[in-house]
């Protein structure tokens, strides 16, 4: 950029905006020129909060979702089904399904999916966690795979499915391993998918064939 | 919003980013999953700067540009040229101008236009100064208006320009009061303009005629 500053600490400010995602040097300038109209009080306020969210981030040791305490609040719901746990991928993914209100069990997120070309294997999701959870979980009768209808996506449905291969086998346990019904269109990333598309295919979710 | 968060942490910071303008839910979610994954010394970098520039920002004495002194360095440098004064309304401005590399002399920032429908009056500029500043500096020889292209920039300017009528009456003085070339399309703002017909229009700025 050729635009000089004429105050070092406006300049500074402009770049820390400019780092984040999606935010050009124009639009970190207007960011930068309306928190200097906050009162100050909000500006440190909004400091604080993005501040404490980093340093004080936890995730919850059963679903590692994003959580304030050592269980999310969903795994520690008395009104939730324990009989069933669905696999994401992140976060927002978790806030999509909750907004369909067409699910009421628990949820597992991977942190991702499997994807060689970003060098994401499994050991970097949370994928034995899931394994074990299922298998010393006596009562938990399905698995919904809801990961994005991507190669990436399929690829960990498919890896699962095997790791789960011995459960699925023992007859007597019967345990179920579904996956979120294709009403989704391929290559649509879930978390941008309208609600009443993914609602749908949460209802109509088929058993799972590797 | 329906959606809910597991974590407070998340939801406070999340809203916190969503109050800046044109970020909506969406973008402030992305945002702050963004900051997660950032080092926490980088978070921290960040909100420093935004901290310090909100507590520490100044305001140059003789221009009003954002300064990390008293006086700015564009004020302060011996490279500029003392005679000639353009007065503009932000701080963004001023940079728009500087990229032009057609300008080489002092800056004014009013610090907006007149706009009775926005309840800005004359009394919430920089305008009794821009008169001191020109009444009391012998020097300066020409005063340049370059305001956005607006009904309230035109306000403005005619303003200014009986502010300085008895400064411009005075013939030993030999003051010019020019205008911006109006290269530019009616009703644009200013900082938007191409650097092109910016550059242009000063070329080709004109006597004022109220």
């Amino acid at each position: 950029m050729d635009q000089e500053y004429t105050s070092a600490l406006l300049g500074r400010a402009v770049d820390e905006f400019a780092k984040l995602p999606g935010i050009g040097r124009k639009t970190a300038m207007r960011l930068v020129l309306h928190t200097l109209r906050m009162d100050e009080s909000a500006v440190d306020g909004f400091c604080e909060a993005i501040a404490r969210l980093r340093h004080e981030v936890r995730y919850c040791k059963v679903c590692h979702n994003i959580s304030d305490t050592e269980v999310c609040a969903l795994c520690a719901s008395q009104q939730r089904d324990k009989t069933t746990i669905c696999v994401v991928e992140n976060v927002q993914d978790v806030m999509a399904i909750e907004a369909t209100m067409q699910y009421r069990g628990m949820y597992h997120v991977l942190g991702g999916v499997i994807s060689p070309m970003d060098g994401v294997g499994p050991g970097d999701l949370q994928i034995q966690s899931l394994v074990d959870r299922v298998e010393q979980g006596e009562d938990v009768k399905e698995v919904i795979l809801a990961l994005s209808s991507t190669m990436e996506g399929d690829t960990t449905n498919f890896f699962i499915s095997r790791k789960l291969s011995a459960v699925l086998a023992d007859e007597s346990r019967g345990l179920k391993l579904t996956v979120l019904a294709r009403g989704l269109s391929i290559n649509d990333e879930l978390q941008y998918t309208d609600e009443a598309t993914l609602g749908r295919s949460l209802v109509n979710r088929v058993p799972f064939v590797a």
